[in-house]
């Protein structure tokens, strides 16, 4: 359950992946611990700014090779993407060979599991390397039964109306707000980004299913003497394939405030051409309803993603999607989050 | 995922918890496989009269020890319980030993996996007999994307208002009816119990969470030539712990029909005194409308469990939670499926 982060000069792993969304894991890691990453290493866009793919972050070198960036002292490899279905791509597997040769760890989130890989096993034990799985959740074995709502943490769970909107960033910057108004505030993390970055959690999708809503509530009482804790929403309740990880989380927080994440551009599921995305508004029925027999959790508010949207376009949107879901809405990095905090305020009374 | 029955002369272990819902994975095997069973091994009950415990079943003995048994030949020891959270109690534990040592397999369905225990592993080596870990789903790293809506076969699943209240016998009943009426119908087993009765399936709930619906999409998939196929259905929507796993079957069949399965005394999830169970007419309601964006499914029935009550009372319960439903009612035990199934047809249109 709890990884430690210790390393403090890591090098990503994008590798012809690189972009918000491609390698949402390695971005996310660098824009949330800028000060613990040395380099990002990718031969099909080496030697081009960074700023190129992704705006925003500190100006790492990109480089093709582990060994080109052994100047640099990196101490640790992290894989800096999590595809369906979480295998590894098998172009990255040079790069993972020459990173144990050089004594380097490995940090990934991807289902599979590198140490059953018995030649990286090998070469991780022969070069005094270690094998991070940050998914692995270990042997969790605890059937949830509404514990949470005993928290003396008011519970705040980021929703969404699909997976990839924003759910994980919206929980950070919401727990930023509520620490910047003098809140003692946690943020749960829930999927292996979020470990990476906080340093603790489970990946709840890779929980065995029987104790996915269990997974959640061990986490939420591992913050229970907290004043708030964010809770990083996975997935959708209507999503044809994760939807029972978004429900587990939702019976396993039993969140007092709920804050929906939306993509405006998102119409169908994964772009999946037969999945649409239900309107707003029936999704906050849907997961208020499911929640009401055991608590009486609301939606608050809209956190709405604009980040591939002119200033113009974003302030439209957001005005927008207020009206549609009849809610407070913004978008937690391009406005901040004040208006989202103060919603949830209103709401938990405290 | 395939896990085939060879076993002819099976001994249900139960060990001080023999009953219907207590052992209730020996209870369902002696009633479909009833010529398939030849003693209960149940040091606590031995000598009395099985009917005793569970009536409707073959006149098995009960015995105290695997040694009182050997004279009847068994092949395989089946471990006749499924608590919650999937541990093996130790007051089971000399029995396997016995059984082993005397060459008898072992088929469990517990979350905890027999070969990974090494004393169990050792002694199954040493006497030539196989441990079956019937919930190892293997390695399935299937996402769902709605896929299950293109079979050729009607899907039915059976939903429930709570776990432990009959779904899986509800789906077995209704596959017999309509084969019954000349139908090519299938029953899809997604729990270790099913899977002990019909030989093959997936333990949905011990599957990865992320990949629960994707779990199910396949075995629909398995079925989809057949005319029909009766999806044993897991936990209960609004359920604390359990919930995630239910909601995976939804998507991961995508149902044109669905049968609720009711319990008239259940008024608590697991009986837990905080957890309050929706009305039937909620329930209904939410399950629809969580399919509604992928599939147009419809709950067509109410089955009523009504196992133990008087005749009359069990009338009068299936009479007000048809009129609770607003549909057509029935317990598939005593009254059988012919209502439930014209409910079906209806819907699906064969």
């Amino acid at each position: 359950m709890l990884f430690e982060m210790l390393y403090r000069r890591l090098l990503i792993l994008t590798e012809g992946s690189l972009g918000i969304f491609e390698s949402k894991t390695g971005s996310s890691v660098m824009r949330y611990r800028p000060q613990d990453c040395v380099a990002v290493l990718d031969s099909v866009n080496a030697g081009k700014p960074l700023g190129d793919f992704i705006p925003g972050l500190p100006d790492l070198p990109i480089v093709a090779s582990v060994a080109d960036t052994l100047p640099l002292q990196p101490d640790a490899l992290l894989i800096g993407i999590a595809p369906t279905g979480g295998g590894l791509p098998d172009r990255m597997r040079r790069h993972l060979l020459d990173a144990l040769k050089a004594g380097l760890s490995i940090i990934s989130g991807l289902h599979v599991m590198l140490r059953d890989d018995p030649e990286l096993a090998e070469l991780a034990e022969a070069n005094n390397a270690k094998l991070h799985d940050v998914r692995d959740a270990g042997q969790i074995r605890h059937i949830a039964r509404g514990r949470a709502r005993y928290t003396r943490a008011k519970r705040v769970l980021t929703i969404g109306i699909d997976c990839d909107v924003g759910k994980m960033v919206t929980a950070l910057e919401l727990r930023k707000e509520a620490v910047r108004q003098g809140l003692n505030a946690a943020f749960v993390a829930t999927g292996q980004t979020g470990i990476m970055i906080e340093g603790w959690g489970i990946a709840i999708d890779h929980v065995i299913s029987d104790f996915t809503a269990g997974a959640t509530e061990l986490l939420v009482e591992h913050v229970a003497d907290k004043d708030m804790c964010f809770v990083e929403g996975q997935g959708s309740i209507e999503h044809p394939g994760y939807s029972a990880v978004t429900l587990g989380l939702l019976h396993g927080s039993c969140p007092d405030a709920m804050v929906i994440v939306c993509r405006p551009d998102r119409l169908l599921h994964n772009d999946w051409p037969d999945c649409p995305v239900a309107p707003i508004r029936q999704q906050i029925a849907i997961n208020e309803a499911l929640l009401a027999p055991l608590h009486p959790g609301k939606v608050v508010a809209v956190a709405v993603n604009t980040a591939r949207m002119t200033a113009e376009d974003a302030e439209a949107a957001v005005r927008k999607i207020a009206g549609d879901a009849g809610l407070p809405a913004a978008d937690p990095v391009r406005h901040g989050c004040k208006d989202l905090i103060a919603a949830i305020r209103r709401q938990v009374g405290i």
